[in-house]
């Protein structure tokens, strides 16, 4: 089963990929692919389309959220799509909804959904929200959740599931003002950013630039979208994501919503090529807007303002007892009429009453007015309050897909030994800290296994105990292979003299040093706050001979 | 709708109540009806059953949950059950699937559900999380997680609800040594018990005892069931549960799962009753037995033993060639009838073919045997491996239903204004720790905020600036009321003297030092290092006056 739009999306673009090719103006075309496996899927050889096709084609793609199921099916009919795979016709669209179904309560009357994304429920709270912020923009609202998508051809491992974990931060701003009052705190940061002028001049060569300078010039549409760009990158890089493979790439303008301001992703590449795995995009007043459209309760900020607008205009006012008696049946006529008037036309209309009468026109029929019916005041207006729909900056995660490329770009072979596997998880995301390794498993070292551990529990420090019946190497090549940034070994020496070694999972260096300071190292470089190399100067280096007496 | 299990309990459970009531047997009853409201809706007016009818009753109880849909209607009609709050006979009862049901994928043929709880997931990964514990027990396994009931009549809050968040523990244990290596940490607790002979006497009685004394009086079936009984009880009190609200009730036998050892639920009391919160069961074999059943796949702990097991057998050995020859087609019969024999009748023959030949009887025949033949000898088994389906102790925790609890538990008024409610919430679970507030919203205290508030989150204390334009008793009630334990004001003082003052929430006491001196104490206390007392020990007490020059 295919999905109708993404078949003839794919098969278009490959033909035109291929027009290009056959042209002699496809040189950055390998480059190009790089960017989704699936175009490659659909490669298909040079063939040079003639120009109306290539315009005809071009029109499809950029029409094409906009065909019916029906429409979509006549599209592969005319141009012969087929399935990419087999090469065989493809059958009329069936209408399908990617949202999970199901009923609630015990009559089945009650249709539900599962949600298809999580954002929804924060505009849903908007009002709570925002009261709890005293009424007040900015703030943000963050939450993550499992999400739910009848995907019609699940792939690529976790980078395209049914059921995956999302999370958002919503950043509610002013329109007018989307500076953000923590941006010179990263404004320095770097980022690899592919923009969209050159993707659209065909290049997918990334400029490294600090992000201060790509929002003074304008290539980030605002500081609160830059510093959640920075953030992501600067969050990305913790938990151990290569930097090397992570780009942030502008969706170009056909690409995103059409309600966004400006949208980036970050991309990370792994096996797949390069994967949308965080959103940040600038998406204006559209979810509260629809959402108050729907339901009908505003959902804006009335901001007092520091300065009133003062504004003067011309009032008309009507005596209308008089007026009733005097014009009878066009009273109202008059009213209205006076009352649809510009400020232009009563200035004129209080200049003529000064003279005297006037007549005005209404409904064909020419009324006199003076001063005993209506008199034109200027009167002062001030407005105190302002009133305007938030914008909202979204950064949205896949976390499947993040914790999918983190693994790929965590795992590698020592050069000795193909078959010894590390996976060099930071120690802030590794699951086990630090491995406690007994040299073997007599009882002896029970108690000094039970206070280690007790000890490391105890600073917060989660460990394993591997005392299981196999080399001390044989366990650490398992625990590299699970993560485990660091172990520490209890030997015959720490029975005798309370010492301990130290090993770290990427460099296999070891130290050694008392039990407690070793334990002070361990904790430290847990905690981030230590890198290996200051530890090599708190502890000894072990050179591998203990001393035993 | 009603779900027709639950209502043929309840109504049945309510006459044999009354039936107590007017036999003058039911001293205790308004304290058993405290364990649920459910029970009380159903309360019925003191009638006498004949001792007949009170035998069926009891025996439909007992065995609820073996009948069908139509019987449970039979059973309806034969006993005139009727919709308690209606007093209308009830319809045929209708088979309804208490699982969401949706189909996965476009062609809508593979039907799908969305689990009822989420503890299956541990028992699915036991193979691989036992590999991962070196195949040895004990270890544990921990979730969290969404599931999903489809209630016929979803009530009470967020006491019954549709889609909830579950989370337990499974600990799995060798069935012959149910101790706990941690226990003795613990063994003093004292626990809220209400056991299994209480409530059969009728009492709702709760006893305090310690959970060593408990396990060793055989009360808790053993020590790692204690063990998890009172991380339980430390758990709830350090969220904030009122320990005198707070009981361990044991299962009764016909009230437990059929499988299980022992259960205990940790039941907090709140405006609908005792309610069960965090289950915590032994549940034996059950899940790893049932699994293992329904997919071939053993799910069983494999372990040395220490000392083999030897054991003698006497072994038949049969001379194939000759005894097909000599046999014939009796060959295979004497070779199943001589396999088939006990030790003793091996011995017996072995005896007889020492003394030359022997005959044995086999389907009705007599075939003579010989030591060319058959031999028999004795041999030396040795078995060093003992296999094992390990039991699991399960604590399983209803998250919304303990949050409902404690948000009851820790709501109060002031005494002086009953429109000023406090929300109690300890700081560990309070959503925003420290409430800065300047004295008015003029800019020149934007430093001193910035400041604070940055000083704050490098510290890891989440804090909330509330400079909206209300007074600041105002805005410390209404701070109060969403359990924001602890505020800090700056005024001109804080200006000049670089001077803070801290409010605690439930005493509204007030101490004042130095900015830094106050972010320090604010950061014990919010970590728990600090109590209240220890605090104004290291402040001054504030006394409301504050010298301005």
């Amino acid at each position: 089963v295919l999905r109708a739009d993404h078949l003839v999306k794919n098969v278009l673009q490959a033909r035109l990929a291929a027009n290009l090719e056959a042209r002699g103006l496809a040189a950055d075309k390998d480059k190009e692919d790089e960017k989704t496996k699936k175009k490659k899927k659909v490669k298909t050889a040079a063939v040079q389309l003639p120009d109306e096709t290539v315009k005809e084609y071009e029109s499809i793609l950029a029409r094409l959220d906009n065909y019916s199921g029906p429409e979509l099916g006549q599209l592969c009919k005319t141009h012969d799509i087929r399935n990419p795979d087999t090469g065989n016709q493809v059958g009329e669209p069936q209408q399908f909804n990617l949202m999970f179904a199901s009923s609630i309560g015990p009559t089945g009357q009650h249709p539900g959904f599962l949600r298809p994304e999580t954002a929804q429920g924060h505009f849903l709270n908007f009002s709570r929200l925002l009261e709890f912020n005293n009424g007040r923009v900015p703030f943000a609202s963050a939450q993550i959740g499992k999400s739910f998508r009848n995907e019609i051809s699940p792939r690529a491992g976790l980078l395209r599931v049914r059921e995956f974990t999302m999370g958002e931060i919503e950043h509610y701003v002013d329109p007018e003002s989307k500076g953000h009052v923590r941006f010179p705190d990263i404004r320095h940061i770097v980022l690899p950013l592919l923009d969209r002028s050159v993707q659209l001049s065909g290049s997918v060569q990334v400029t490294q630039m600090s992000i201060g300078e790509a929002v003074d010039r304008g290539m980030v549409a605002n500081e609160t979208l830059g510093y959640f760009l920075a953030r992501i990158y600067l969050f990305l890089l913790k938990i151990g994501i290569d930097p090397r493979r992570l780009r942030f790439r502008q969706h170009m303008a056909n690409e995103m919503a059409h309600y966004a301001t400006d949208c980036w992703d970050a991309e990370i590449e792994n096996s797949s090529g390069w994967i949308e795995c965080v959103g940040c995009a600038d998406r204006a007043a559209y979810d509260l807007s629809v959402h108050s459209a729907r339901t009908g309760h505003p959902l804006v900020v009335r901001q007092a303002l520091k300065e009133p607008i003062v504004t003067e205009r011309e009032v008309p006012e009507f005596n209308k007892k008089v007026l009733g008696k005097t014009l009878g049946r066009d009273a109202g006529l008059v009213q209205r009429v006076v009352g649809e008037m510009s400020q232009e036309e009563l200035v004129r209309l209080k200049g003529e009453l000064s003279q005297g009468s006037t007549t005005i026109p209404a409904d064909e029929k020419q009324i006199v007015l003076t001063p005993e019916l209506l008199t034109i005041e200027r009167r002062t207006f001030k407005q105190s309050i302002r009133e305007f729909t938030p914008n909202v900056i979204e950064p949205s995660f896949g976390f499947g897909r993040i914790l999918y490329s983190l693994l790929e770009h965590s795992f590698w072979c020592r050069e000795q030994d193909v078959e010894r596997g590390v996976l060099s998880l930071p120690p802030l995301v590794a699951p086990t800290k630090v491995l406690i390794v007994p040299l073997s498993a007599k009882e002896e070292f029970d108690p000094l296994i039970e206070e280690v551990s007790t000890k490391l529990r105890r600073g917060g420090i989660f460990s394993r105990v591997d005392d299981s019946n196999t080399s001390i190497g044989k366990r650490y090549a398992r625990n590299d292979e699970l993560g485990t940034p660091f172990g520490v070994t209890l030997d015959f020496a720490s029975l005798q003299n309370r010492t301990m070694t130290l090993r770290e999972r990427d460099t296999t260096d070891q130290l050694i040093g008392s039990i407690d300071d070793v334990i002070a190292v361990v904790t430290d470089l847990v905690q981030g706050a230590l890198t290996w190399e200051d530890a090599c100067t708190r502890l000894q280096v072990y050179d591998g001979v203990q001393a035993v007496e």
